[in-house]
């Protein structure tokens, strides 16, 4: 413990880098923004392919155009890493209504949650039962049955942090056909995961884990507005009842891929540092915030490195994981590999929070490690970079913890992410070229300081 | 020195503020983003009312509703403040071609700046010869006699702070007919100061100064991607001419008003605080982020002060400012009366740089100023505040600049301003309510402390 405090004031009072950092990351930073490539990327990505959805069309063509365009860069090898994922599709555009007290039907705005099975085709009508939170359903408990349930709970606009607001209810969408079908409800519709009051649904993962297969019942998110409008019209009329209609299908599993590039490193070619964001996407938007954004960033960062004189000690992996959104198929497979062929990985990094001005990042790591981190402050203020707290890292790299790794996510600037995440206006308009260019940028600077320091392990510590 | 040192020191070990301020911070905030009006009221001034340039019916309207919405405030006091103001008309809309070697005609999209005079009715057709800089201009001298000059400086892009980009070529966009037109130039055609390639050209002030009226010649922008294209036909055929027609027209200044409320300070009700925005707007978008958010945030910081239960020692005012456009006649004037009354302006604080996600505040006071708000860090640290830094504070509250007074500007992230800046897309929808209402609540909270605290003056630090 001594020797740690000792470690981290050296740390601290030491900074741990040199005045040509300065200048490399002055380069980095200026290669991004007068020369960077990643929105060019993103909008072949957004505009020529789209929606990228697990075991789609879309998503071959998706890891087909990244291998192509990493082939370019003169990296050390570039290769596909087989992986099997699921294949859902959500078929015809959803319906939904009710019919108000005065004898009006209003429609409203639904989608159906990725992994939900369909109504029947003549559609689905019940009475509808709001609840908040898992505990008033459970309160509820049987009376819920033969009935919809309604899960309004709506994010906590308190929270600076939206990512902790998407936090505290994301379980309704995950979970809520799963809790509710135990009950006997005949169907599940959620408020839309967004902060914003508008017309969009938001879509994401559901999962009915061990329900049996007569308890699944279909489940549909609601634009926030029209959520907002049924509880209205409930208030009035609890007889009221709800239509909705989907014909989503889930098939058998597929083949697809995660992409791989790598720089080989100079010194330490047997230690692997990721970078990294997941090529899949959900199918209303083109997902250019998630995740064609961390895609064209990590592809930029390798690509970067090189244009800025960086000739990494360690080898640079940027990898581009299939399925993050509803299986994370690739990250599993990816660290799987990894493990199989003893690869020591020391570091992974993934941006998967949106295209949006970066702020810094959260790590997953050791005290130490972050001390190290902190040291590197001074370089990254001239850019605004600000933010470096423990937290969450990113899903696809997730697997790939250990004692001794450390696991970044670059953290955005994060208030306008949840208007777009999952829904129909997650597309290339809502990305600026200058935000996206500064976090591919950012993410270089850490590998860049990571490749030339290293991490600190266990053992440093132990000394 | 020595002294002033010592009380850097002071602050900067003492920490000034008590835990109970950081309740009422986090009060603030959750007033804001649960409860916030800014949003509310820019959707009226922008989609109600619109663009409102100076001596224009809507500025005359943005005038009247402000009023009548702070009036509704429970302020002790709300009134408006008599200004003369310029009044400038665009008229009908501009057109501009150029035709290439090929024979083609290319209508590229121009706007007249604020304040130029219009080209005959016909419009005006003439060679053109392409600058980057004033240096360049100057070294042409007189072979620019009877041409259009383009200035076709870029924005730099490797500068993090846009408005520093801006400010490294606003004076082409200001200065460049008064200096072609000293020269003999007939017309002047401006690159949009926009980092962004699009199609939209951005207005703005430019002025003649002391020409003589037969040298004032026709000015305009045009968009960067007919900057663009216009550089390369010139490259193409020296001799390319081009035509643009706008029928723009300078009126006799018209009277007009700064909006003022004001919260009478309970202990010393003879120190004056300032938060302010400007009500006037250019005429292609509706002004929402320019200066739209500035006001509808000043509005709400009087507010949330009330509804977060703060009852200001000093006396609070929300201005209103007219006609930072186009002459600054509000400042000045607001500056002027306070002087006339011997009013003892402590603090003054601008928000006038978009509406996006707050990042902190630059001052414009002394260092013993500056080393106490920096002690107030760790109360925005959880709100992701984290720039305190001198610097440009307001061009509304610049007149009231003297020793003594603490001017601030918000400094919100500036990455997609100048793609809204003057043009026709500073619109309601390029407003995220969160970000706006994260701003609103900034604000308050650095007013609130500055209340309870007061400022260093020099005084303090002779002492």
């Amino acid at each position: 413990m001594k020797l740690k405090i000792l470690i981290t004031i050296l740390f601290l009072s030491a900074n741990v880098y040199a005045q040509n950092d300065k200048e490399t990351v002055k380069i980095i930073y200026s290669q991004s923004l007068t020369n960077g490539k990643a929105y060019e990327w993103l909008d072949h990505l957004s505009n020529q392919i789209g929606g990228r959805l697990s075991g789609s069309a879309n998503a071959e063509k998706a890891v087909q155009y990244t291998k192509s365009e990493l082939e370019k860069l003169g990296l050390d090898k570039v290769w596909l890493q087989e992986v099997m994922v699921p294949k859902w599709e959500r078929g015809e555009k959803e319906v939904a209504y009710f019919d108000s007290k005065g004898g009006e039907r209003d429609f409203v705005n639904i989608c159906a949650l990725g992994g939900s099975v369909a109504t029947s085709d003549s559609g689905l009508q019940e009475k509808v039962i709001e609840v908040k939170s898992f505990e008033e359903l459970a309160e509820l408990g049987a009376t819920v049955k033969g009935k919809i349930v309604f899960f309004n709970g709506p994010m906590n606009p308190e929270l600076i942090n939206t990512f902790e607001a998407y936090g505290g209810c994301s379980k309704q969408r995950y979970a809520g056909a799963y809790e509710a079908g135990k009950l006997g409800a005949v169907g599940v519709i959620v408020r839309s995961l967004n902060l914003r009051q508008d017309d969009l649904p938001h879509t994401g993962s559901m999962g009915y884990m061990d329900l049996p297969i007569n308890q699944r019942i279909p489940s549909a998110a609601i634009s926030t507005n029209d959520a907002n409008k049924l509880s209205q019209a409930l208030k009035n009329d609890t007889n009221l009842e709800f239509y909705f209609k989907q014909s989503c299908k889930q098939f058998e599993d597929v083949l697809s891929y995660n992409v791989i590039g790598e720089i080989t490193g100079s010194e330490c070619p047997n230690e692997f540092m990721v970078v990294s964001g997941h090529l899949d996407s959900w199918d209303l938007g083109d997902g250019s915030h998630d995740d064609g954004a961390g895609v064209v960033q990590s592809m930029d960062v390798v690509r970067l490195l090189k244009e800025s004189g960086v000739k990494p000690k360690r080898t640079i992996r940027v990898v581009l994981f299939m399925n993050e959104e509803n299986g994370l198929r690739g990250g599993k497979k990816y660290a799987e590999e990894a493990k199989r062929k003893n690869e020591n990985h020391i570091f992974a990094l993934e941006s998967d929070s949106g295209g949006f001005t970066p702020r810094g990042f959260s790590f997953d790591c050791s005290d130490a490690n972050l001390d190290q981190v902190l040291s590197w402050e001074p370089l990254f203020k001239p850019y605004l970079i600000h933010y470096f707290e423990k937290g969450y890292s990113g899903a696809d790299i997730g697997p790939l913890k250990k004692d001794n790794i450390v696991l970044a996510g670059l953290r955005p600037d994060s208030q306008r992410y949840f208007d777009h995440h999952h829904a129909a206006n997650d597309t290339f308009d809502a990305v600026n070229k200058r935000e996206l260019e500064l976090g591919a940028a950012t993410m270089t600077s850490l590998i860049y300081l990571f490749d030339k320091y290293g991490t600190v392990t266990i053992s440093d510590v132990k000394d």
